[in-house]
């Protein structure tokens, strides 16, 4: 997952930006992360998702939500727990998650 | 700049999501983007920044800020405007900027 340009709906809408330093230990990481973009994709209340890495492990990701319910569903999600642990135990050195409202947004494109 | 997990003061903050994907000129991108940290890191009301890029050229910068007119000073910041400019006519394929609230965050570091 490489995608860090996607299109949202008017705002305003709600974000997760979810910034991590991964640990040493990367395997079987890559396979988590697909699964919990695939798994977050699929959640009511979810608009698209943005994610880059840093050679250096650390990353960005951004989610967007219709409304903050939808976020703490997510948050509360079995399998996402799961991973979550599983990040926690393995994976991240640190990470903080940011939640808020996104009110404006304008852009950018050459191609338009 | 590879950095993407810094600290940020109690919610509520303000913040400015910027995801893009580069074009194919980069010649000079890198001097740029360097230049425009050094020069939001000294505005007023500035915070934080965090950025993160892929290997296909999109990337993901967010930037945190204690209130709204902050950012809208950063946007009209006349070396910032030319670099504007510039990002549209050579550096970017496109881009969306976002900006909203942060209400809440939380975090995790193993080696606390």
């Amino acid at each position: 997952m490489e995608q860090a340009t996607i299109k949202t709906p008017q705002p305003p809408y709600y974000t997760v930006v979810f910034s991590a330093q991964m640990s040493e230990r990367t395997d079987g990481y890559e396979d988590m992360a697909m699964r919990m973009v695939e798994l977050a994709s699929g959640q009511p209340g979810f608009l698209g998702i943005e994610t880059a890495q840093n050679p250096n492990g650390s990353s960005i990701t951004v989610s967007y939500w219709v409304d903050e319910e939808s976020i703490r569903n997510w948050k509360k999600n079995v399998e996402h727990q799961e991973a979550q642990r599983t990040g926690r135990a393995e994976f991240y050195q640190n990470y903080t998650v940011r939640v808020g409202r996104i009110d404006r947004d304008y852009g950018f494109d050459a191609s338009a």
